[in-house]
Order: structure tokens, then sequence, then C-alpha cells
């Protein structure tokens, strides 16, 4: 971690000017409105969070000129997106990959009774504990924490900083921990957006083969344990699944989605950024949810509606060429 | 293979008791209620299927307390799907991987001439015949079989017991043989149901890049000769693929699925669990198959329907909008 | 590259008759209708390309016998498809792979500084230049070439002849450059369209975990430069993505599409073959684009129409079961 920066010499750095702000502010990481500090830098694009903006307890806030936060400490910017982007690179810069030639990092903690096939390759300080067993070719990042009795079968990615429960089951060639997809459009190019956080695993969970989990962009991505994800799914950054949830194959979550425990997303599922998907709720199979969906609703269909709702359109629209030709057969003996 | 368990053994271990079976009934293996024979276990869950456990030649068929079978050997316990899963891993239990830190296990057979690239792991007791080409990177599990001329590119992972045919070629990162999607809610929990199958692949097939196909819960999961499968896709387990078939990219294909020999599922179709699909059928891209499939049928849509049938109701429901503002019109012309 | 072959040659090879050819005419490549020069061998597969068959630069045109073009070199066959497969095969026939034991081939060319990570390998001929980032367990195969500053995560695999720019990034577990699916039904059997392109990335693209892209079929398939590509993504054979696009997880695009600069496809969309995604276009999450998108447009649906459109279509939708109940009272009351 850095050990931070003032907001003066953050103001110098973009090219911006302070509002409220006094200028020896020590300031030491990126987060987002609602997660921030005293300590920390967030960013409003546009006017839509405006009010969260004015309520936020950010040490410092990245704005465009148009916007007027009454007291809020904010550094006036053009395109405050990519600026902070620039933040997120300057205060969690990724540490270069550092490897030793051995498989095995000679400062990585394997617990004894570890079973270890061959072609394995553990990152620096990555701890393993009591009971894992780590099939061929599987590859575990820098700063891993795997807890007892994990299982990883072969070709699974674990990229830096992945933390797992207990008795988490990973099948081959699952990923956690990839960049989020994260750009800010400037100058014609879509320009990254350091994705610099985590994927939580909670104890009990078991992940298929070919799954993505993206790591968060500042903090975790999360699921929660109990939970049971299947083949070829695609989790991204932020997205925070709860306790005992079914994540059947081919389902997509984008980005900042939450779902409450015992929700339940059949095959080929959608899900758009940002949505909430209640406790106990049913979405049904290659549906795609675009808005919240209550605690223990069955929905269905695209976009997603009351599954009853959607079977009665369904039959309804299987019934309608039939219904034209008959309106038009009733016109004509007018 | 465990020797098996008697009866009454079962009985006690299970906490349940005995109808119409003596209690030194040995019994070796569980299997599904079509599958059973007197020397295995089956179950009963709710009452769906009460005629064929009426009809089965199982030796034992797990029933809770409501179910009543005429002289059929059953245990009553309560849970059956739950007690079955503990029954599976008693009488099949997984070996324990065992690696010798040599990446080709000293017990396989590779046949003469074979190339193999480097960073390669072949586990214990696996036959490679002839002419195998296996890129580097590749990890093929314990009990494997590869026919005659196989390729396959790096990353593929073959769990164990796969059995591939003659000429089968796997591009990159596509898994053979991970766990089935299996479990059963107890006490609020989703409890695994083992999985302990393998996957079975005829002769002439080609499997695109970052496909998943499961093993199956207890038997095989199977592709017939000459069928062909694109990148991306999710075979479930114990699906059954024919001869011939086509299965475009990111296709999915639920639990005990059946397709008839020159099935085609164009790209993105999804089918939900144990439905047929007919011979010489054909799915349109994008499809959702929840019932079964004539031989010979063209269908598409979601739910899928007949072509022609689906393409009526879309033209019609491109017309519905100006059909309400008319039907709106008239009324107010009245 | 293969010498090439006289047409007469070809011609008893694949045992049909030459009309309009010079038997003495050299050939040493398979191409497309389209890209086809008097060196090269192409086909006509039924009556749809008659035309682009009749104004074709191809020093042989392969035809069954049902076709006559007027003064152009054909070569009469049964099959032109498959015998044209027969041709690729001759003329481009694959190296055998020659892995000499070491990780990284000697003959690969590895710019100072580049950092490699261990259980990496490299094969034959391939370049990789300076600044380049290669984590644990990347398999990068023979004449690959990697422009400065790309970082690969670990478990990706370049196929042989996969060409990088500057600064790509791919995450963990995709694959560049496998056999795109083609298949040729001859005698009851699909049999293999023989694959030989590779995959061409420009500089700054950056690719997610999972996804799969396809080699051409003879040449290029082609991703622009700024262009950015979520996870789990299909891309399939001779695909030519423009430049700056974005394409969100979980999406197919069928082979032979074409993409302007700038398009955005949302997360799950798939693309029929063949169709052109004009610039700066944009098309809905999960929709099903089956004809060519102009420029500018926002298209949804399945299939994808302007997104105004649909969005009055699901709203009708959602008001037909209500409509159709009132006009069945209104019948009852007259």
């Amino acid at each position: 971690m850095a050990t931070g920066i003032t907001a003066q010499e953050l103001a110098e750095h973009l090219g911006g000017s302070l509002r409220h702000c006094p200028p020896e502010r020590l300031l030491s990481a990126a987060r987002g409105l609602d997660e921030a500090s005293i300590e920390t830098v967030s960013f409003l694009s546009g006017a839509k969070y405006r009010a969260k903006a004015q309520g936020s307890k950010a040490g410092l806030i990245l704005v465009d000129g148009r916007v007027e936060l009454e007291g809020v400490p904010t550094l006036v910017v053009d395109q405050p997106h990519w600026r902070f982007a620039q933040v997120v690179a300057l205060l969690h810069p990724e540490p270069e990959p550092n490897w030793s030639g051995e498989s095995i990092h000679p400062s990585a903690s394997i617990a004894p009774g570890v079973r270890i096939g061959p072609q394995v390759t553990v990152g620096a300080r990555t701890t393993v504990a009591a009971g894992c067993v780590i099939h061929p070719g599987v590859h575990i990042g820098e700063d891993c924490v795997l807890g007892e009795g994990c299982e990883l079968f072969s070709g699974v990615v674990l990229y830096r900083r992945t933390q797992l429960g207990e008795r988490v089951r990973i099948h081959a060639n699952t990923v956690l921990g990839a960049d989020g997809y994260g750009y800010t459009f400037v100058a014609g190019r879509h320009e990254k957006v350091p994705q610099v956080g985590w994927v939580e695993v909670g104890d009990d969970v078991e992940i298929g083969a070919g799954t993505t989990i993206d790591r968060g962009a500042l903090g975790a991505t999360w699921i929660g344990s109990g939970t049971k994800i299947d083949n070829l799914c695609q989790i991204a950054h932020n997205v925070r699944v709860g306790g005992h949830c079914l994540i059947v194959a081919q389902t997509g979550i984008s980005g900042s989605v939450t779902l409450g425990d015992y929700a339940t997303l059949a095959g080929k599922v959608g899900v758009v950024d940002h949505v909430h998907i209640g406790a106990r709720s049913m979405v049904g199979g290659n549906s795609v949810v675009s808005k919240d969906v209550p605690e223990g609703a069955f929905v269905t269909g695209y976009p997603a509606r009351p599954h009853r709702q959607w079977m009665e359109s369904q039959a309804a629209l299987s019934r309608l060429p039939g219904i034209i030709r008959k309106l038009a057969k009733e016109k004509q003996a007018d």
C-alpha cells in the first residue's frame, strides 16, 4: 500500500483546483462514494449520484466544473472518471510479479500434508491450510489464502489476493480474480480503469469448470458460504452473492449486482449491473433480469417479470397470429 | 469398487427400517431406478416415479415413510435423496489422488511414438494409444483411455476415467469429467450428491475450446461417434449425445438430456433437463428446448416450438403495437 | 508453404475434368472467391455465389457438373466443398509439432528483460518483444509474434501463428487460434474442412478470461486496435472486429461477421454468420443479430430490431393477455 499523497499534490498531479479541502489533507486510498472515509478519494461522474456525493464521507471527491457540492471537499478536474483511474493507479500500484524460478515460491506457506500435483505454481506469501488438495497444473498467485480442506482441480487460476474459506472446491480451468471489465472513454479511446480488488469466497462453496469470477475494482467480489456455482458462469467485478445461492450453468452476472441468501438463478440467466436479487427468489432459465427482484419472487423472461405473467404473455403470443387473421376476416365481413 | 454391504448394515448406517428385503442381501453399487439390479441400491424421492420404483429390479430402494410399494424391497428413511448421496459415498469412494512427483505416472502406458509436449501430466494406469499427440500443458487424470490418433491441445483437462475413442480431437482448455451440478437441500444447506461417473466419447469426435462436459452422476456421460461440438458449450451429467450431431458454440445441455443421431443444435441453445431431442432434428439458434422434440423437426424460440409457428408469432408481435393503436382509435370512433 | 501443383495434377488427384484452364497452370494456395488470384484455387457450392465465381480472379474454381461458368477456369468434381477441403490439406499442410523437450524452444527469440513465470512453454520460431510479461502456465505455439509490452495471464493458450500487437493483455485461460467450426457433410459424415489460418490482434487490445477466438479458415481472424473483449466470449473463424469495439461477456460472434469501429455488443449477444455490424452501432444485451446493422443504430431483441421498436413490442406483449380477455368479453356482449 502507498503511504499516501496530499490533496495539494494530487491537485497538481491531475491539474485541478481544490474546493473546501485543506491542501495538506493526506489521502491514501481510492474508494467508491459509499465506502469512502476521510483518507480516501472518490469521484462523481455526471449528476446521477449527486445526493450520494453530497452525503459522502470522502476526504476528496473528483468532480467536473458543472457540479457544485455544498461544503464537500472536491477537486475540480476534466473527466473525473478518467482522473480517478489515474488516482487508483497512483495509490494502488500493482506489485511487479516476482517469479523466483521455483514453482512453489519460497515465501509461500504450505501446511504439512497438503497434497500438490506436478506442474503447480504458488506465488509469494500465499498460505495453503491443512487438508488442501491441489491438482496438477493449478496456478495460484501471490498473497492468496486457502482455508482448510480446499480442492482445486487442474488448470484453476487464482489471481493475486484471492481468499478462499474452508472446504471450497473449484473445478478445472476456472479463473478467480481476473480484471473486471472497466474502461472510461477518453478522446476516442477506451482507457482502462485499473482493477485492484480481489475475490473472496466463503466456506463450503463449490464452483464448476470454466467459470470466471472477476476481482473487485477496488474491494472484493464476494461469494457467500454454501453457494454452488455451475460451469461457464461469469461473475463480474464487485458482485456480492449471498449464502446458499444456486447459480446454474452459463449464467452471467454484471458488475455490482447483489444476491440475497438462497437465491436461485437457473441456466443461462443474464443480470444487468447494479440490480438486487432478493433472498429466496428464483429466476427462470434464460431470463434477463433488468431491475430489482423482490424477496421470494419467481421471475422469468426478457425482461424478467413475474413467472405467471410471462407464461400468460407467451400463451397469448402463440395465439396472436390466429387472432390477427380472425380480426382481418371480421373486418372484411363488415 | 467396494465389495458391498448388507441391507441390514445399510439400515443401521442410515438409521432406517427394512421392508420386503432379506437383511443379509449384499448390495455393491448405487444406481438409478432404470439401471438397477438385485445388487444395487436406488432411491425414490416424492411420488413422481412411484410406478417406476414399483417395477424396478433394485435390490433395495430408499423411500420415505409416506410411500408404500407392494412387495418391493425398501429401506424407509427420512430424506431419501440425501441418504442415497451417503450410499454413493459409501459404495463408490473416490480414490485419493496419488501423485508420484513425476509428470507421467510410472504406471501409465504410453504407446511408442506418441508425441507429448512439455508440462504434460498423465495419471496412474492411464493408457495412451499409438498416434496420439498431446500438446504442452495437458492434464490427464487416472484410469483414462485414449484411443489411437487422438490429439489434445494445450490446457485440456481429462478427469479420471475419461474414455476417448479413436481420432478424437479436443481443443485448448476444454474440460471433460468435472463433477455434475448435483445437490440435495437438507436443513438449510445444499448438500453435495457425490458424482462418481465418467465421460465416454466415441470415434471421430471433435470438441472446440473452452467447452465443459461433466461426468455422469453414477455412469457415463456419452458423446456419440462423429459428433462435432463447438467452443464454450456446456454438457451436463448423464447426457447422451447421439452420433454425428452438431452442437454449435455456447450451447448448454442440462442433465440427462438425450439427442438422437444427426441432431443439430445451433448456437447458444439451452436444453432443459431430461428432454429428448429426436434424430435429424434441428434447433434454431438461441432457443430454449423445454419439451421433447420429434424426429426430423425444426424448432425455434423460447420455449422452442415449430420454426414456422415461431416465425409467425414474431411477425405478429412486430405488428402488435400498430394493431393496439388501431383498436384504440376504432373504439374512440364508435 | 507448398510450392504448388499443376491444374492437371489436381484434376487427377481429385478425379475431375478441367474446363477453360491450361493443364500446366501452377496452383499454390487455397483461397475464398473474394481473395483469389491466378495461383489460387477456390470452390463454388450451389448457385448462390455464382455471380461472384463468374467475376473471380481464381486460377481454378471447383464446381459441380450442374454449374456452367462462361470462360472461367473450373474443375468439375462431385462435392466441391469436400474436394476443396482436400485441396486445403494438400496445399496447406500443418507442420508436425516439434517439441524439443525444453519448455522454451531453442529457436524462440525472447527479448532481454521479458519476465516469464514457471511452467511456460514457447514454440519454435516464436518472437517475444521487450517488456512482455508471461505468467506461469502460459502456452505459446510455434511461429507466434508478441509485440512490446504484452501481458499474458496463467493458462492462456496461443495456437501457432498468432500475432499480437503492442500492449495486448490477455486474461487467464483464454484461447486464441483454435480451429474454426468448419465441416462439410459427405456420405453421412461431417468431414472436417482443415482450418489453417491464424489470429491477428492489434495494439492496446484487452481480452478477458475464458474467451475463445478461433483462427481463420485460410487467412486471419482479426481484432482491431483498442478493442476490449470481456470474459467467456466466442469469436468464430474469419471474423473481423474493428478498432475500439466493446464486446461484453458471453457474447458469441459467428463466422465471417464484420464489426465496424466503435461498435458495442452488450452481454450475451449472438450474431449470425456473415452479418455486418456498422460502426458506432450498439446491440442491446441478450439480442440475436440476424441481419446487417446500420452505422450508429441501436438494436435489441431476437431477432434484433431498432431498440425503440423492440421496447414497444415488449410493452404491447405484456398488455396482450388483457386485450385478448377484453375482446372475448366484447364478443360475448354482442
